[in-house]
C-alpha cells in the first residue's frame, strides 16, 4: 500500500474538511486517518490527513498540482509527503553518548521512520559507537577561530548525504543563525532543563540552587534565539532534597533521551506542524 | 451557534470519511472537528464528528432520517446528539463524600456538560451536602430483603427526573443485572483499585499485601460482571514501604475522584464509544 | 502515647546521630523514626527525630533545657514540638473555592494534623462554605488606600485565635513584607505556575504563549520577594495543542489543590525544614 | 574514606536506634546516614545505617563479632557490607537487547555500584554487544532435554566468576526452583506487565484485550513461583485506543529498562531488604 501525508494550515473557514476529503476522494485516494485542530486565538485551522494513494487516478505530479490549486483557493500552507520517500536524518554529537545510543537502538527497532544517513561530531570519542551500528561517521572539529569553516564542511556533508533533518543529540556547540536558518524547523535539539525555566548553561545546577521539586528536559526546534525555538516535547521527574546535582544529571540523562526520541519520531512521521512559536504534534 | 455530535462505527471500508463529510456538507453543516480510529484487529472504523448545525438546510428530523439511510448503507452503528439537549445526570452515593464533592464542584465550574438532576443515596449522611449545592436528594434505603423494591424506587426516580446517565460515586451497593442492563454503557462506576488487578473488596489491602509499588483507581461502565465493564479511565500513583493501608486509602481518595471526574466529563461530552469490552475515548 | 518531634540542623560533624540518640535514650525517650540529611555543598546536617516521650524521666521543661545545652555545644538550630500541642491554622481566601474545599475536606478526613482556627477573606463569597463546615469566618475587605489597616485587623484576628501558621488558598492580595516577616516560613502560598518559570500574573496564559507541553503548580513559603520563597511541593501535568488557556486553568485547579494540600500536611506534621532558599521535606 | 552499610531487622522494641548507634560510636565509626522503618502490621523494625569505618578501633573481624553479639541480643537478622568489597554482577539475556544496552551504559556511567563479571546467553545474538563493552560473554544453549546441564554449566560459570547477584535482562527461559533457591533474593527479573495483573506470557496482549488505559512493568526477585517474587520497582504509562499491541510493546521497552535498572541500582547499593513477600527499598 502506498500512502501519503498531507499537512496544511489556513484561516479557519467553513468547509475545509469537506473540500480536502473531496479532493482526495475524487483522485481516488482513501483517508485512513485525519486530524484537525482549530486554534481559537489565532483563528487558524490545522489539518493532517494520512491516506492511501495506491490507486490515485492521476500522476503524483498532477495530484500535487491539483493540491496547489486547492491550497491557493484557501490560502493554505500545505505540504504533501509520500511514505515511500523516507526522510534522511543526520545526528550531531559531541562526547555524551546516551542520546546517541538511544536513537541508534530506536532506529534499529523501527521506531523512527527515517534513514540514518550519517553522524557528525566535533570529537572522535563516539566513532566506535557509530561503527558498531554501521553508520558513517565524520569528525568535524570546531574551533573558535574556524567555526564558519566547520559549519561549511558540515553543510557540505549534509548536502552530499541528502539530509532532510538534523538531530542535535547533546551536541555541545552553538550553531550560527545562518546554519539554523537553512534548516528551519528541521533541526531538533534537546535541552537538559524544563524550558522556559533554566535556559542556557548548567540547568541542573540552576534547578538545584532554586530548590525545585521537579526537574525536566525539553526537545525543540533550534532557532536563532538560544533555547527558545518551538517546543516539541517535555518530560519531568520528581526530585527532593536527597538528590545532589550529580543525581539530577543522571536522572536527566533518562529525560533527555526520552524527549529527544519522542521529537525525532514525531518529526520523522510528519506529525508536527509549527505555527508562530507553538507546535501542533498530531498523534 | 447550534452544534451536534455524530458518533458512528462500522466495518472499515473505503470512503467513509468522505461520505460522512459530504453528507454534512450537503446539509449545510460545518465540521468543526472530526476524529477517526481504525481498530487493526477487529477491522472496525470509529468516527466522531463535531459540527455546526446552525444553518442546516432541513429539519433535524429529516437530517436524522438522512443519516439513518447513510448508516444503513454502511451498516453503521450511528448516534447523533444535539448540544442544546443537555444530558441529565444522576449521582448515587453512600457515605463517602470525596467523589460527590468533586463532582458537585466540577459541575459548578462548568467542567461537566450535563445537568445534575438528582442525588440518590442509601443513607442520609450526605443530604446536607446535596442541599448546600441545591440538588434534589432522595434517600432510598437498601436492605437485603428489599433490594428489588429499592431498585424499583430508584428507577422510578430516574424516570421522573428524565435521567440519561448515572454516576456511582462510591455507591456501596451492588446493582442487579436487571438494573445495569437498563442503562447499558450509561452507568459510570469507580473502583478503588488498578483493574484488572485487585477486583472486589478491599483493593488497597490487597495491594499492600502484594507489596506493589504503584496503586491505582479505575472508572468503568458498570456491567453484570462485577468490576469487569469497559474501562474508561485509570490513574496510578507511586507508593513504597512507608505507606500504610490507611495512607493508601487517603491517596486513593485523590485517584478515585480524578478517574471518576474524567469519565463523567468524557461521557457528558459524548466523547466515548464502546465496542466489545474496550472504550474509544476521543479527546 | 505521648510523642514529640525534634528537628535540628548544624554543621556536619562526627557523632551527631549518636549524641542526639543518647540524649533521648538517657531521658528515657524511645525513637520511633529518625531521618537525617547531609547537604554536600553547604556541609550542613539536618535531622528529624520522632520519638515516644510518654515516660520521660524529667519534666518537659528540663528536657527542653537539656536540649538547649546540647544544641549550644554543636551550634544547632533545634526545634522541639510535642504532638499533644496541635498547631492552629488560618486560611486566607478570596473568591476561588477549589483549594478551600480541598483543605476543608482533608481536614475533616484527618489528613491535616492541625486545628482549623478561622478563615479570613477579602470577600464574602465563601462565607457559606465556611459555615457549612462550622469554621469561623471573618470578612476583612482590602482596599488600596487601607491595606495597612486590613493587615492589622487580620493580624489581630490571628493573635486572638492563636494562629501558628497561615495558608493562602488562592488569596488574591499581595501581602506586605511586614506581614510575611512576622510569620517567616509559616505562610504557605500556592502559585498556579511551575516556578521559577511563569512568575507573577496569568501564568497559564504565559504557558500557553510559550507553547509548553507541561504545566505545573507550586506551593512555597511566602517571602518578601514575590513567588520566590522556598519551594515545598510542585506538580506537573501534560498538555498539548488541544488545550486552550481555559482548559489549562481547569487542569490547574487540580494541580493547585494537590500541591497546596501536600505542603499543608507536611508543615502541620513538622516534616519541613528550611535552610537558605531550599526546603528539606522529610517523609 | 572507608564506609560500610549495616542492614538489620528485628522485632520492634525500644532502644534499637540507640543501641545500634552506640555500637557504631563506641567502635569509632561515624554514621553518615541512617534510615528506619517500623512495619505496623508485623511489628517488625528495619534499619539501614551507612557509616564511615575508616577509623574503627578494632579489626573488621572483631567488629563483625561484636555485631553478631548485638544481633543475638535483639534476635536481629543483620547484614554488614564494606563498600570496598564491590559486588559482582552477572547478566543473563536471550535476544532482546534493550535492557542489556541500558545496563551496560548505566554501568559505564557509574550508576551501578557493582562490577559486571560476565554475560550469559542462550543465544549468540548479543555476543558482539558484550564484546563492544569488553564484558566476557558465554553462550550456554538451553534445550528442553538438557535444561539441567545448562543450569549446571551456568552455575559453574557464576562460581568461577565469583558472582554475587544475577540480572535477568529479558532472559526468556524459566529457571528451575533449584537455581532460584541458590540465589535467594539475589536474582532480579523484569516482567513486562504490571504485576500482579497480567502474569505469564504476552502481558501486552492481555492488557490490550482488557482495554486498560495504563500499562506497566515490574522488577522483582525471582522465586520458585513464576512472576510472584517480592516486587522491587514498578512503572506505568498511559495508553489509549490509538495504541496497538505493537505500540505497547515499544513503550514497554522503555518501562522495562527503567524498572530493571532501578532495581539493579538499589540492589547493588545494598538499599533493599526483603521481609515475607514485601521489599523495603531505602533511598
Amino acid at each position: 500500500m502506498e500512502t501519503a501525508i498531507l499537512r496544511l494550515h489556513c484561516r479557519d473557514v467553513k468547509g475545509i474538511v469537506f473540500h480536502v476529503s473531496r479532493f482526495i476522494y475524487e483522485h481516488n485516494g482513501n483517508i485512513i486517518n485525519a486530524e484537525q485542530h482549530a486554534e481559537p486565538i489565532t483563528h487558524r485551522f490545522f489539518m493532517r490527513v494520512y491516506f492511501d494513494c495506491s490507486e490515485l487516478n492521476c500522476t503524483r505530479e498532477n495530484f500535487q498540482a491539483g493540491l496547489r490549486e486547492l491550497a491557493g483557493k484557501f490560502e493554505m500552507d500545505a505540504e504533501l509527503t509520500f511514505s515511500d520517500q523516507r526522510k534522511r536524518m543526520a545526528i550531531m554529537v559531541s562526547k555524551y553518548d546516551h542520546c546517541l545510543y538511544d536513537l541508534l537502538l530506536r532506529h534499529q527497532y523501527g521506531e523512527i521512520n527515517a534513514d540514518l544517513a550519517l553522524i557528525v561530531s566535533n570529537h572522535r570519542d563516539l566513532e566506535s559507537v557509530a561503527s558498531a551500528f554501521h553508520i558513517p561517521f565524520f569528525h568535524v572539529p570546531v574551533t573558535v577561530s574556524a567555526k564558519a569553516e566547520a559549519e561549511a564542511k558540515t553543510l557540505a556533508l549534509f548536502e552530499a548525504h541528502q539530509v532532510d533533518f538534523i538531530v542535535l543529540a547533546r551536541y555541545m556547540q552553538i550553531l550560527t543563525d545562518d546554519f539554523t536558518g537553512r534548516y528551519e524547523n528541521r533541526i531538533i535539539n534537546v535541552h537538559h532543563g524544563f524550558l522556559p525555566a533554566f535556559k542556557g548553561a548548567k540547568p541542573y545546577h540552576q534547578a538545584y540552587g532554586h530548590g525545585v521539586k521537579i526537574i525536566g528536559a525539553t526537545s525543540h526546534y533550534a532557532t536563532a534565539e538560544l533555547d527558545m525555538g518551538p517546543i516539541i516535547e517535555q518530560e519531568t521527574i520528581r526530585v527532593d532534597h536527597t538528590h545532589s546535582v550529580e543525581a539530577m544529571v543522571a536522572m536527566g540523562r533518562d529525560l533527555e533521551r526520552n524527549v529527544l526520541a519522542s521529537a525525532v519520531k514525531a518529526h520523522a512521521a510528519d506529525r508536527i506542524m509549527v505555527y508562530q512559536r507553538r507546535t501542533i504534534v498530531f498523534r
